[in-house]
């Protein structure tokens, strides 16, 4: 099941060297060990400076209704005033003219420089602004009177609620309180952190003036200069721009220049340090150098473009300014490190061998036994009580579809019931001992298809299923504590994206296949009843009366379709419907008495129905419709939303579909059995043993799943600070079979999507948002309490298990089948084989088809679905038992493609397995590079190693 | 219904003012009076350069194995060479480093420059570029051998054909033939047009020479420089930009300059015309002036931005130029007619008032009568054949399904015959005839609904309906006739968006309406049986045999509910399906005989189907995969293929839906009527006189429906040259009133939509559309011929009735849903109701909110509603009638909204109506310009007038 909030997740994860540090209040970007101490600090370790507001206040209306107004602002990105509409723009991209840049230049040059200017108020500042020679005083007095005059701003609550008429802009009024008022009350403050500092640019044009007056001002202590903010924020800067009249929109455009200087972080970084006027103009220039230019007669100047995801890294530019700084040889080192640090990833420290028995194990428990109080405290903040309502609900869904499906495969050995008693009791288990006490555990697609395979071969062979399955269970559990006491979980390093997408590839088809294999069979059982078909009729014929049975035998046909063509001379019989006839002693005869009509096609419906909106639902979040709240709970609840309209569409229609098998009280759903299981039961003893070589399959399924799940969780992009637990993870799924096979519950291992749902409610964010700032991630509230108080309610829930036999088995399918889909979608092998049916000139930018031939690329993924189509066929011989093998068999694979494929090749489809990281000199790909050069080595700087992350069904 | 090819036509519309006549062989834009002999003058009439195809040839494997390698290439966009992939990237607007720029500049400054250099070869080039001071004679060889060296092209087939392992790079060997025969054989060579010249960018690092070594030429004659470029054209430029080796990529990021700099239309023009080094000099000043700059610390400068819509107009850049060249005053007043003669537009000449009687209609007749052998010469185009097939098919799909619906909403009164019949006569007479021979006559939404309302009007008193249908027709020729005379189609320019929307939604809201409530009317049809339902049997009874007759009329209950619990007592009956039951003589009885089970289901499942998989198919023609001739196969007749589709899944499962009613011969569809319609039938005398009344109405409808077509169509982006004949079309249809409804046959007017995809399907465009170019749009082939044909075909597919009898009616119906919500999607009304959903801040940036407040956006949408609304509601009286009267109202309300919006307003959010139109001064929209000024205004250049086409549903 793909769980809300993923795409969101990536795309976070895939901004993750955005120095987020750099402007906002969070910590740094990447895992920093010293923790909040960090905070202050931006990239490099470089001091941080405050974020910073920037205004642009024009002068309009000359010569006859002088006012100031503001028509811009900026914090990353532009924001215009939008005159006609009274609106804010959309953020976007600033685009300037080179021109009013290098007028702004010679302005600056020419006027006066204010560094650390000591005035505490704004009519301070307006006098040392103003005392210029070439004003004379009269000039002087008026030039002051307009400066202090109030500004015009536009005060528009932030996009919250959409038809309120926002529109009418708040605009400030001559009265001296209100617009005060709205400066303090103005929502955009809430979105700036606290500390941000204020720039003020004023500029226009001013027909008395008789030469062009400029004015850069740095105020030592930041000063809330009155109304001429929009929020009341200290400014740090302010710079005047005045001039005589001038053709075009000069003093605009070099407003606007002036303002997305001050945006810059190098500008700005610079500014801050700046200690003369050549300071100033050498940051200009430094700016200048770095621009990036667009030609006039390919890009219109007026169009605006969109903020990208990821903003460029600012390390080399820092990086530059620093060596200006602190001498060239000032952290060259930190630049080595990101380039290579960054991509191949070095294993971490969880998976290093240590050479002793169960040492990782000892190792995983030391690590978190440590923070194990912290894991309770953490959990106090009111976004765990969300997480806990979300996780709750996709638990209790899973536990239904999977207890229902599992229901179906064991023929009742397996129920919804036992689903929710196992979820609750080994989920709470885990959650209180595991290694990373984020997973959520559950019933996961491989385990459910292995479980299928096993009663069906129990079944074939007359076996005592619950009690084979017991020592199944037990010698996992012992294969398992084998693999820790040998610390084999080091080896999921050998498990590239090549083996997860293979393995989620062949779960989610076995998914799609089985839901629609399984609402087919439907039609079977509720035939179609085409007009062909002899006739609709169904008696009720009652023996008693009349006593003419014999009649019925006799003329009973030997040719059963010629049934409706025969005369058949009842004397005693009604049109009862079969149920109301066997209740007065009848007897239902007729070929259409097991006959249901419509519920086929009516399955098929609510089948379509329960995929199509849980689908829908989901790209709802990514729509622009309805406030981001009700967005992402349509998003987040898709798959219950679903199944409530499928349930209340059938109950409206009141259609004997098949329905959900529930229990009416609580008992195993297998008739006659208690709640331990027996030892044997009707197996012979040497099965015991045997049971150990479908163990041994089950046991490298476990292993599989379990690892690859919990090497997505523990990936660097999450930022957890605690560190993960393989060992003591796969300790506890050991010790968790033995108890659900004793007790004869589903088996569970960590669910990735389920589990990256749950990491994702927990995320911490800057709040500033503002201005077309993506939010930046800082984090994970890792805690053990949210997983607990989740399966403690998943436990509870047992008691709705009566209001469970009212859900139709099509939506349950439709959600599965939806499941399948999500999964398969969500992986990096799914766009390689779509683009096998793309033209080459239709085929989106992808980094990866920049680097590798095209053909190649096919080859690997035609190799893909070769490795694909055999597991395929083996799944649908009788030896299926063994996928779980031949899954492991990809890694093989994956190491022979070693010899087809190039490394750098492999870099981009794939990801390289230990020892070829390690052959990979520095230089290694430097054949690529003579040409790429250094913007192919900033592209992959700036993107994340596996964007696409490789989704397992869980 | 949308058809195939709108939203091109639609992108196409919006660039009109993309200067196409700037880069390839079509006429100017713009409708050019003198026709073709504009073709070799760009805009504002400069005679036009040829188009220049630039490849930057990059120096690489210094010191070792130096090689030539072509690394870039543009025409409008800049495509790169992926080195690992072996392909050229997708097209993208170039970025450049500012301080390449600069180098360039001052490496052409110190460097030589060659102009109108009178070199015969590339050896003589090479000799005459080598001639250079600084260099030794030893160097100087050394130099020219190693330019002399034969470059790598990367040659590849332009995506065709998606999986044919393209991407393997045929590089020229070192062979002397093959590479030349790569070079002829290059794709690229037939997406240029014939005349275009190539420019050469030599770049790289030698290591030999002391200082760098720059230099410039224009050949006086182009020459084709051997292998120099990819394709063998002749080259006009050639440049030369060598050095020692320096830090980072100087030498390959200038040649990329270079390269931009000469790809710039504004560059190349005034380098094509520079007599010295200053002039080369101050067209790169000129460029520098404008380019558009992206800061650093926002814009990643390694991304590629995607190539926007519609490129910058030039018309400014170019003007400035001339101005320098021809004097200030030169061609000024070309600049304000630009400004302001494109917006708002001049009526066109054919909606000018005579004053004559029939004056507009004489005027219609006189222009296109000089057009009329062309009519039918333009047509020899193998272009035409496919539209033709393409039109028929569209045209055939439509005379079923609106056929399907009248045969329904008459009562058989009208029929699928009569649609097929009444389309080829009708559609054949107006192609010969009639003033605009594009348009495909059909029946529309809005005369489908009037036939409807007229239909049930006489049923309720008891009229005979074709007798009272003929008067009616009469009528409306004659009140048609009267708006001809008078020359009321003048009046269309009141006719404004607002108008159109209302229109189109109201219709298309009764299409959806319709679709789901004839889908819901089958299911009370064909009854669900739930499980309460009393019981499924069904006998078949003897009466003949055993004579036990009576026995049934005695047990008959009272209680028809009652019967299923009643003991019958027969002794002759059988389970034989009730047609089989009586085709032996005896008699179905039973609650169930009536009821056939599955049918409302699969009906429901065939309606979804075809309306999904139609709106499905729509949507792949926009999508990535698939060659484009298979995209637009599937896209073009995606209601054809839902249709077959939904037939083929009916016959498969072989149920008794509900099909479309086809007689068997050639005769009405109504039984007992012969072609011809007697004039009063069993209608009083007076009934003649009457119908007046009605057909006051309908010919306000057609008059509304017809006329808004023909505005829509004949609007200028379409570049039509032959003229427009608003009155002659109406005359058109008057006659055709006439005489369908003499035969009895459906009315028709001018059909929007299947008309647009007639002219898409006639468009002539440039052939050079390769690196990223949008092809631009010349014309459109106006002829008679394909109409005539189509309906021709048409006429002849009569035969093929017989087959149409397998259509079932719940496809029918779900092609119509498709039609209806296509229709309603594609108006900008839609769009603002969309707002209202959206909250501020994720509301797409469309100009219409840069320029008018929400409130006022979301009022006007408001009262569109309230509007809509109203029409609903009279449309579900008795009254329902008078609808065209109303619809008629919309333009009474839009002259009323004049008190509440502003023009300004108006002006985005619907047009202006043809007085207020003069009533701004030019300078009327200053107030808002005081601020948004330049750039503001060049938005409004750059922008249609209304780029959501309103779509009226056919």
């Amino acid at each position: 099941m793909k769980l809300p909030g993923q795409e969101e997740f990536e795309v976070s994860s895939a901004c993750e060297n955005v120095p987020t540090g750099e402007l906002d209040s969070g910590p740094g970007s990447g895992p920093s060990p010293d923790g909040p101490s960090d905070t202050d600090r931006g990239e490099l370790g470089v001091p941080k400076d405050p974020l910073l507001f920037i205004q642009l206040n024009e002068l309009l209306g000359w010569p006859q209704a002088l006012e100031w107004r503001e028509t811009g602002r900026w914090v990353l990105f532009e924001e215009k005033l939008e005159v006609g509409a009274g609106r804010w723009s959309v953020p976007h991209v600033p685009t300037l003219a080179l021109p009013s840049l290098q007028k702004l230049r010679s302005l600056l040059a020419e006027g006066l420089v204010l560094l650390d200017c000591p005035a505490q108020s704004f009519l301070e500042l307006v006098e040392q602004v103003t005392r210029v020679e070439s004003l004379s005083p009269e000039l002087r007095g008026q030039l002051q009177a307009l400066l202090l005059q109030r500004p015009q701003h536009l005060i528009q609550p932030i996009g919250t609620r959409p038809c309120q008429g926002s529109a009418h802009p708040r605009e400030a009024s001559h009265n001296e309180e209100a617009p005060l008022k709205a400066q303090h009350q103005n929502p955009l403050r809430r979105k700036l952190p606290p500390g941000a500092e204020a720039g003020v640019v004023l500029a226009g044009e001013l027909g008395f003036l008789a030469q062009p007056l400029g004015a850069f001002v740095r105020l030592r202590d930041p000063v809330v200069l009155g109304p001429l903010t929009e929020v009341p924020l200290p400014s740090r800067f302010f710079c005047l721009l005045l001039g005589p009249s001038t053709l075009g929109k000069g003093y605009h455009e070099m407003g606007r220049a002036m303002a997305v200087l001050l945006s810059d972080p190098q500008f700005q970084w610079s500014v801050r340090r700046a200690s003369n006027l050549r300071h100033l103009l050498a940051a200009l220039d430094a700016f200048l150098e770095e621009v990036t230019v667009l030609p006039p007669g390919r890009w219109d100047p007026t169009a605006r473009i969109a903020p990208p995801k990821c903003l460029p890294s600012q390390h080399k530019r820092l990086l530059s300014q620093l060596r200006e700084v602190q001498g060239p040889s000032a952290r060259h080192g930190a630049l080595a490190e990101d380039r290579y640090g960054h991509w191949p990833q070095a294993p971490s420290p969880e998976l290093q061998r240590t050479g002793r028995l169960f040492g990782g194990l000892v190792q995983d428990v030391r690590r978190k036994a440590s923070w194990y109080p912290s894991d309770f405290l953490d959990a106090l903040h009111p976004q765990c009580f969300s997480a806990v309502l979300y996780i709750y609900l996709a638990t209790v869904t899973n536990a239904i579809t999977f207890g229902g499906l599992l229901g179906e495969a064991t023929n009742g050995a397996q129920g919804v019931l036992e689903s929710f008693l196992g979820t609750a009791v080994a989920g709470a288990a885990f959650c209180l001992m595991a290694g990373q006490p984020l997973t959520i555990l559950s019933s996961t697609g491989p385990v459910l298809v292995f479980e299928r395979l096993l009663f069906s071969f129990s079944r074939d062979y007359s076996l005592d299923y619950l009690p084979f399955r017991l020592w199944v269970g037990i010698w996992v559990a012992t294969f398992c504590l084998a693999l820790v006491a040998t610390e084999a979980s080091v080896l999921v390093r050998y498990f590239t994206r090549f083996t997860e997408e293979g393995f989620c590839a062949l779960i989610s088809l076995i998914f799609i296949y089985d839901a629609v294999g399984k609402m087919l069979s439907l039609t079977s059982a509720y035939p179609i009843q085409s007009p062909g078909y002899p006739a609709y009729g169904c008696f009720c014929q009652y023996p008693d009366l009349g006593g003419n049975e014999s009649e019925w035998t006799r003329t009973e046909p030997k040719d059963r379709n010629d049934i409706s063509s025969m005369d058949l001379g009842l004397v005693n019989a009604s049109l009862l419907p079969p149920p109301e006839c066997a209740r007065r002693g009848g007897q239902p005869r007729g070929p259409s008495c097991h006959a249901v009509p419509d519920i086929a096609f009516f399955s098929l419906l609510l089948f379509l129905t329960s995929f199509l909106l849980a689908t829908a639902l989901k790209h709802v979040k990514a729509s622009r419709f309805f406030p981001s709240v009700v967005r992402r709970v349509l998003g987040d609840f898709s798959s219950v939303l679903a199944m409530l309209l499928g349930c209340g569409l059938d109950s409206f229609l009141g259609l004997a579909t098949p329905k959900l098998t529930v229990p009416s009280e609580f008992k195993p759903t297998l008739p006659g059995r208690g709640w331990l299981v027996s030892p044997f039961g009707a197996n012979p003893w040497w099965l015991s043993v045997a049971a150990a070589l479908p163990a041994l399959l089950l046991s490298v399924l476990i292993f599989m799943d379990q690892q690859i799940t919990a090497v997505i969780l523990n990936r660097a992009e999450y930022k957890l600070q605690k560190g993960a637990g393989f060992h003591l993870d796969l300790f506890c799924v050991a010790l968790l079979m033995l108890l659900t096979s004793v007790l004869g519950l589903p088996w569970y291992v960590s669910a990735t999507v389920i589990s990256l749902a749950h990491m994702d409610s927990l995320r911490r964010e800057s709040r500033a948002c503002a201005l077309g700032e993506p939010r930046s991630f800082l984090g994970i509230r890792e805690q053990r309490l949210t997983g607990l108080v989740v399966f403690i309610l998943t436990g509870t829930s047992i008691f709705l298990a009566p209001v469970l036999k009212f859900i139709p088995m099509p939506v349950l399918y439709g959600v599965f089948l939806y499941m399948g889909v999500a999964a398969i979608s969500s992986i990096q092998f799914t766009k390689r084989v779509q683009l096998l049916l793309m033209p080459a000139k239709h085929q989106p930018d992808l980094l990866l088809l920049r680097h590798v031939p095209l053909s190649r690329v096919h080859l690997f993924t035609a190799i893909q679905l070769a490795c694909l189509g055999l597991l395929w066929i083996i799944k649908s011989t009788p030896a299926a038992i063994i996928f779980p093998l031949m899954l492991l068999g990809l890694v093989g694979v994956r190491k022979a493609l070693e010899r087809v494929f190039s490394p750098q090749e492999l870099l981009w489809l794939d990801e390289l397995m230990p020892e070829k990281e390690r052959s990979i000199p520095e230089k290694g790909l430097e054949p690529e590079y003579s040409l790429g050069g250094d913007s192919e080595d900033s592209e992959l700087m700036y993107q994340p190693r596996a964007p696409e992350i490789n989704i397992s069904v869980n």
